[in-house]
């Protein structure tokens, strides 16, 4: 292959003019060969290979746009995640933007390895879900490639930041077990003990927001915390804990979804039943919770909203960078279902 | 920023006598800054900087290598995905290669949509999993880039595939339903017409292996399919359609674990029990079949090794693209648990 020749690169435009068509309808072909018709591919495909234009990402790269948003998700197994990545595929449906995922990140070091790699590869925005790395490095990210930071609360100049309103939601949970009649109202939270993380992570929200709740409804000698981890073995674990309390709680809020499924599979395996023995919610509205044989109480945070927010402004940045930072924070909203009810008398 | 200069590009080598430092100590600190040590980053930074390095991975794609390995998923909600994706990452962990996921990809549009863009952005080989385009299309980006399919069976000299012996895994689940004393036993299979998907997907495959197994066992005349999707909903839809029949079934193979769940919802909502009045089997041995609240009996296809197999097969392939073709099959295995019992008197 021969190096760069030093004369002026073709552009799209070229190929347009040469084509006598449209620059949509030559980008309609070089994205997606479903999308034109044969005899609009066969003029666009003819004038590309006259020019020698290169549609190539990775040769965009160098001078500007790879038209890839790359998101970044803590964990493909939290059925809460999807919700969100659907809002954001939603919203770049009838652009030029394709969306790549990088999974599997559970930590700082893979968190870092991952934003590397997608500014190492040109990508032209990131959308970071719930990322548990240190704020300075999430300046770092986003001083490199326009940063849109989902889940995180506290505001930087540097990314913008969609969260839902966490202190609210676990104030929605224990005020509805409370008007149920429950005192004896314990919560399992995911361990956290930086103290950035601490004032930023919606777990350590939600777990703040339960203290804050049970203390004006003058529940404060029954709050009750047990740290674990937001996964189905960090409920299971937590909820075993509990169990073995002198005093069992009555109730049991599970920080997230996935949380409350092992404090399901606890109860179970103790012989007790929800809500008879014990009630329980979950945070996050998934479909595990919306499912038929399982009926969980949760808390909607709307992640399809989340991710369609999260993908207006990664646009809005890539579009004008020094733009002002934002935060959106939404409203969530609690759906009761069949296993919160009375306490046992 | 100057155009590229005329003169030998820098590369990783050059770094790296410059630095006094191996290749792998370079790129480690270019691929992981939370891997090397503070001296080391410093002197591989400083000799970036004299040297005027570009760690780019687009500047690299118009060169060789990206080192990015594209996986396709057809749905992130599917619960079986994960565990394949787990395979892949961990085949791939202590290699310089990045994991991108194309999500959302429910159709052959929406395919072409994600291969096309993978490809345009240089990356360096392909897992499609379970993909539905035609035979032509999947060579089409066979020949572009190498390319490994998962779940597909029928073998191509473009590309390699893993599969799981799924006619075999019908006829285990079959033939469990059969020894507690089943004959009729129903199906809920993902609808297809397309003649080479007929051939080929895992869904028709199954449906096949039911039908044989039926047969074998001489129970043809209890063969009783129902076409709907893989889909929790579709599930719901065939159990609905099933439990309407003049006889219903005593058991429901469903096609899929999440099928399953759907057909779970439909059997609690029409009053009846779960094992007692009707049997239900999945298929995939997903965390929601082992879910002890649920504990579905299902088919393990070993995901994980899917996975690792699917990402050692694009490593040789990207080595050497003119290996010839390989299809791995994998061996399922039957997981019995509580849905699954003797029929009703």
């Amino acid at each position: 292959m021969k190096p760069p020749a030093p004369r002026r690169r073709v552009t799209i435009v070229d190929v347009a003019r040469h084509a006598q068509v449209s620059t949509t309808a030559v980008s309609k072909v070089l994205r997606n060969a479903y999308g034109a018709s044969p005899e609009m591919r066969a003029k666009v495909r003819r004038a590309i290979d006259e020019l020698g234009y290169r549609p190539h990402a990775g040769a965009r790269g160098l001078r500007g746009q790879t038209y890839t948003i790359g998101v970044m998700l803590p964990d493909i197994r939290n059925p809460f995640f999807p919700e969100v990545l659907d809002g954001i595929t939603q919203a770049l449906e009838d652009t030029e933007y394709q969306v790549l995922l990088g999974p599997g990140c559970n930590g700082e070091k893979a968190e870092a390895r991952v934003t590397e790699a997608m500014i190492d590869r040109g990508m032209d925005g990131l959308i970071l879900v719930a990322p548990v790395s240190s704020r300075t490095r999430l300046e770092h990210v986003a001083s490199a490639v326009p940063t849109v930071v989902v889940g995180r609360h506290g505001s930087s100049p540097g990314y913008d930041a969609v969260v839902n309103d966490d202190i609210e939601g676990a104030s929605l949970v224990v005020g509805h077990l409370a008007g149920l009649g429950h005192r004896r109202i314990a919560h399992i939270e995911h361990h956290e003990t930086d103290p950035t993380r601490l004032a930023e992570m919606p777990n350590a929200r939600r777990a703040d927001g339960y203290r804050q709740a049970m203390r004006a409804l003058g529940l404060a000698e029954w709050i009750d915390v047990v740290s674990t981890s937001y996964t189905q073995e960090g409920g299971y674990r937590g909820a075993k804990e509990l169990l073995e309390r002198p005093q069992r709680p009555t109730a049991v809020f599970a920080g997230a979804d996935v949380v409350a499924m092992g404090v399901l599979d606890a109860v179970a395996e103790a012989g007790l039943s929800v809500p008879d023995d014990i009630s329980v919610a979950g945070y996050d509205n998934t479909t595990f919770a919306a499912f038929g044989l399982i009926s969980l109480t949760s808390v909607d945070q709307a992640g399809h909203e989340i991710g369609r927010n999260a993908a207006r402004l990664v646009l809005e940045r890539i579009t004008d960078r020094h733009t002002p930072s934002v935060q959106v924070s939404l409203a969530p909203t609690l759906v009761p279902r069949r296993t919160t009810a009375r306490p046992p008398e």
